[in-house]
């Protein structure tokens, strides 16, 4: 029985997918961050004076380009974790 | 029974795959926000008496920014935790 | 009669994976509106004093940035709420 493709198998097998996909949101904040922090760098070396406000101003910004990032990681953990398509499943199939 | 690919299986499968997906949008406010961090970061650095307004400005575009990631993360959750699809076709087979 | 995949199921399904797709679209208006907020952000940090006439031309262009999202978010929700091919479907088959 249990050597076979069934549908348990399935919805975990394209949750492991739906997984993945979420993690390329990755690409944004990564991009933006590392953006945010050769813009930080280049005005600490302008006015080293302004630094502490610079870098603040920076991971400010930077907090903020994480959050979708995060949303990604969240969603994979769901799915990973706490599946609530297989619990649907289940349910469904008695 | 349960060892056969049905079609309440097959939706939540791809339910998985689609709320993956949905995450995606969010390299576009990963990459937009970063942007403003670092423009946000080189204005502070050339005037720091205007910080409060840079920064202001710099976080109500960001929040502008951060909806169409909010969307994907909406349809991912709906996907995920109130499958309309799955409603529809346990209607459809009674 | 549900241990099989049917036509309906099928259809279902890819909504799910179309749904997600769509909302892809997002990655646009994030960068865009994150470009937005990082030209608001510098134009402020220069002329501190045209800082209400900064900001609304900055919302004014970000709505306009935002239309296509919104078009990937109508397109996934009549997918996902009032999906029109398995209408036709149901059509077809009687």
């Amino acid at each position: 029985m249990e050597n076979q493709i069934d549908g348990r198998a399935l919805i975990l097998a394209c949750s492991a997918i739906g997984a993945g996909l979420a993690m390329i949101a990755g690409i944004g904040p990564g991009i933006g961050q590392g953006y945010a922090a050769g813009k930080g760098a280049e005005a600490v070396g302008r006015q080293p004076e302004a630094q502490s406000d610079v870098v603040r101003t920076m991971l400010l910004g930077a907090a903020v380009a994480e959050t979708t990032g995060i949303y990604g990681l969240i969603v994979a953990i769901i799915l990973l974790f706490a599946n609530p398509l297989i619990s649907t499943y289940m349910n469904l199939i008695g």
